[in-house]
C-alpha cells in the first residue's frame, strides 16, 4: 500500500525515436498514440489494482515539443522566452488531459493538473526554471478521493502567474519534485528500456541489467550521457532521498533502483562502462610554469561559452609545462583558435589537437574500497593494444581518452575485465535480499 | 486613439474551410500558418501605427480543436467533460503564444494570457460555461506598458481553478466580454469575408455589403445561421453596448458595424434575406380544441431534447384545430414518432410531415415603421409561382416555409424586390455620415 509517482515520457506516449515521427495529426500516428495511452493506462491500473496510490507525471507526446519550437522558430528566430515557455507547456497539457480520458476509460478515476493548477512554483528563468516549491493540497485531496492525479511535467508557474518550463530533463525533475513533496515511497520512470545497463547492449551483448545503483554512480552515468535519466533529476532525488526506479512500460519486470548507497553496493567494483565520442582533445605545449597560466587558458574558453571536460596538466619540466583538455567536438575549432591566441600571448609553444578521440569511463562505488581497479582497466586496454592518451579519475570513476576507432573495442575489453565481478555481485545482492525478505 | 479589441478566428489563423485541413504538423501547413500569423500581425501593427491600443483575442488554429476532440473520442467515447475542456483549451494557448512571438517579430511588444492568467471567471458547466467576470488588471497593466495583450478565447477558469470552455462561438464571446470589461471603443472580428451581406452572394451576386446593422437584426440573422457571428456574442454585445465591427483580415476596408439601433436604420426595410434548409415541417391535424393540447405536444418534444422553431396553430373549426411546426431535419424521425403518440393519446387525426422544405426569412428593423413589407414579399414569391406552406413573423422578421427546391429562387426574388430600397438606404446613410463628418 505505497504511494508511487509514475513518470511517463515522450517515448511512452508517442512514437519518438522509433524511426518515424508520428503525432496526433497524422491518422496512423493518432491510432498509435491511442494505443500507447491505453498501454500506459494499464500500467497505472495494475498498480492501483495492487492497492497502491498513484500520481502520474507526463511529458508531451512524442515530437510535440520540437514541432512547436519549429513553428515558433519559423515565425521568429528570436522568440521571447516567456512565450516559448507558454507554447511548449501546451504539449504536456494535452498529454495529461488525454491520459485522464484514457484512465477513465479503464475505470480509473483521474484528474489532470497543469503546473499552475498543482502549484509548482518556480523562479522566472524561462526555459530553465528551478522548482522552488510544490503545493500538494490538490494532489492530496485527489488521492484521498481515490483519484489518480495526473501532473503536467516540465512546467511550473512563476510568482506572477507566468508559465515557466524547466529545461532539459524537466519532466523527470517534475516527477522527482512531486515525489519528494508528497513523501512518496518511490518515483518510477517508465522507459522503452528494461533499466540501466552495465554498458550499451548494442556494443556488448552480455551487458547486465543493473538491479540497484547508488545516486552517485547514477550521477556519473548521467553526466556521461548514458544514464537514461537526466543528472538534474538524479541530483534532486539524492538531495531529497527519493528512491527512483527506472523500468520498462512494456512489461512488469523490475528495472533498476536508484537508491542511497549501502554496504552491499561496495561489492560492485564497476557498475557501468560508458563510451563518449563527442569530445575532442587539445594540448597546449611549453606554457610558462607560473601562476595564472591555467586561469588564462580556461577563462578564454569560458568567455566563449565552451565547456571543458577532462583537464590534465603535466609536471613542469624546465620551467615549462603542458596542459591537455577536452571540449565538445562542436566547439573544437573555436577552442583551437582561442587556445592559439592565448598561447601566443603567454609565449608558449605549439597547440595540437585531435577530434578523433573517444572517452571511455568505468563507474562504480566499489572503487572507493577496492584497490587495483585502474590497473586492471589499463591492463585490459594494453592487452588489446589500445593506447591511452589521457587519464582522469574521480572517486568512483576512471576515464581514459583513446582513439575514437578503438572505442568499441575498449568498451568490450573493459566490460569483459569486470564482467564476472558484476555477475557475482548481482547474485550476491539478490541472495542477500532474498534472505532479508525471508527473515522479515 | 481608441482601445480596440481585435478577434482573430480559426479561419484567420489556420487553413480551415479552404478545401484542405492543414495544421502545424504538416510542413506545407506549417508554412501556411506562419504566413497567416504574419498577416494577422500586420493587422495589429497597422492599428498600433494609427495610434490605437489593441487587445487581441484568438481562437485555436484551423482544425486544432476538432483534431484534439477526435483524439479524445478515439481514447474514450465518453470522455469526462473537465478533461475535454482542459484538452481543447490548449489549442487557444498555442495560438496566443505563437501570435505573441509573431508580433515581437514585427516589433510590436506583446504578451499572451490564458483564461486563467487574465482571470476570465466562469461557472463550472464544462463545455458550455458562462462568463461571470473578466478581471482586467493584467490586461490594463500590459496596455499601460505599451504592450498588446493577447487573450486566449473560448476558455475561462472556474472558482476552483479548473479550465472551462464556453461552447460554440466561445471565442467571439470572449472577445466581446473582454471588450465590455475594458470599456473598449470597438470589438473587431476579422474574418475571411468583407462583412455581413444582404444575402448569400453565391446565390445573389448583387448582394450588398451591409454597412451598419442593429444588434436585433444581427441577432435574427445569427439565429438563422447567417450572421457570421454567433448569436450569444451578439446578445452579449447588445447587453453591454459594445460596438462590433465584422471585417476582412485580407484588406483594410471597413466591414459591417453592429451597433445600437438608430433613426437612420429605419430606412432599411429589409437588411438581409436568409435561406435555411435544415428544418423539417410536421402538421398535427384535428386536435381537440381544449386547453393544454399545445402544451402536451411540445412537452413531449422538449423531453426528447428536440428544439422547435416555427409554430403555427390554425383557428379552430368544429372544436378541432391543427398545429404545424418545424424541427431540425436530424430530429424529424423522432419528432414524427413522438407526435403520433401524442396525437393518438389526445384522440386527434393525422400527423403529416415534410422534410424537403426550406425557410426563407427577410430581416429588417425598418419593418417596424414600414407597412406592406410582408405583402411585397408574398407578391414576389407569388409572381415566381412559389407556394407558401407556413408563415411566421416577428417584429423585424418575416419567415416563410416553402419547398426546398424553391429556396434559391425565393431568395433571389425576395432580394430583388427589396434591392433598390437597400441601395437607396445605403447611399442615404453614407451621405448622412459624410455630412455629419463634414459638420464635425
Amino acid at each position: 500500500m505505497a504511494l508511487i509517482v509514475q513518470k511517463f515520457g515522450g517515448d511512452a506516449l508517442g512514437d519518438k525515436g522509433k524511426g518515424r515521427e508520428a503525432d496526433q495529426s497524422d491518422l496512423s500516428g493518432a491510432s498509435l498514440i491511442v494505443e500507447k495511452f491505453r498501454r500506459v493506462a494499464q500500467v497505472v491500473k495494475r498498480s492501483r489494482d495492487e492497492g497502491h496510490s498513484v500520481v502520474a507525471v507526463l511529458s508531451a507526446m512524442g515530437d510535440t515539443t520540437n514541432r512547436l519550437l519549429r513553428m515558433a522558430g519559423a515565425l521568429n528566430p528570436d522568440s521571447p522566452a516567456r512565450e516559448l515557455d507558454a507554447l511548449m507547456a501546451t504539449g504536456e497539457m494535452q498529454s495529461i488531459a488525454l491520459f485522464a480520458i484514457a484512465l477513465h476509460q479503464v475505470g480509473v478515476p483521474a484528474m489532470s493538473f497543469t503546473g499552475v493548477q498543482v502549484g509548482i512554483r518556480t523562479d522566472e528563468l524561462f526555459g530553465r526554471s528551478r522548482i522552488r516549491e510544490v503545493n500538494c493540497d490538490r494532489l492530496r485531496t485527489a488521492i484521498a478521493n481515490g483519484q489518480v492525479p495526473i501532473v503536467a511535467g516540465f512546467q511550473g508557474v512563476s510568482d506572477n502567474g507566468d508559465i515557466t518550463t524547466l529545461g532539459r530533463g524537466g519532466s523527470d525533475i517534475s516527477a522527482v519534485a512531486v515525489a519528494a513533496a508528497l513523501h512518496a515511497d518511490a518515483c518510477e520512470f517508465y522507459k522503452d528500456v528494461d533499466g540501466i545497463f552495465s554498458t550499451d547492449p548494442r556494443i556488448v551483448p552480455s551487458a547486465l541489467k543493473i538491479d540497484r545503483i547508488s545516486y552517485d554512480e547514477m550521477l556519473e552515468l548521467a553526466s556521461l550521457g548514458a544514464g537514461v535519466l537526466h543528472s538534474r533529476s538524479v541530483e534532486f532525488a539524492k538531495n531529497y532521498g527519493v528512491p527512483l526506479h527506472v523500468r520498462s512500460f512494456l512489461h512488469d519486470e523490475p528495472g533498476t533502483y536508484v537508491i542511497p548507497e549501502d554496504k552491499s553496493m561496495e561489492n560492485v567494483v564497476v557498475s557501468g562502462v560508458v563510451p563518449k565520442t563527442t569530445e575532442a582533445r587539445l594540448t597546449l605545449e611549453e606554457l610558462p610554469d607560473v601562476p595564472g597560466t591555467a586561469a588564462k587558458v580556461f577563462t578564454g574558453l569560458a568567455d566563449a561559452d565552451i565547456s571543458v571536460d577532462m583537464i590534465i596538466q603535466e609536471e613542469a619540466r624546465g620551467g615549462r609545462n603542458s596542459i591537455s583538455f577536452t571540449v565538445e567536438k562542436k566547439d573544437y575549432g573555436k577552442a583551437l583558435e582561442i587556445s592559439k591566441a592565448v598561447v601566443a600571448e603567454l609565449g608558449g609553444g605549439q597547440v595540437t589537437g585531435d577530434d578523433t578521440v573517444a572517452k571511455v569511463s568505468a563507474v562504480g562505488v566499489g572503487m572507493k574500497s577496492h584497490a587495483g581497479v585502474a590497473a586492471k582497466m589499463f591492463k585490459a586496454l594494453a592487452d588489446a593494444n589500445i593506447n591511452i592518451d589521457m587519464i582522469s579519475t574521480s572517486e568512483i570513476k576512471i576515464s581514459v581518452l583513446i582513439k575514437e576507432a578503438d572505442a568499441k573495442r575498449a568498451v568490450e575489453v573493459i566490460h569483459q575485465a569486470f564482467e564476472q565481478e558484476m555477475i557475482d555481485a548481482k547474485a550476491q545482492a539478490a541472495a542477500h535480499r532474498d534472505m532479508a525478505e525471508a527473515g522479515a
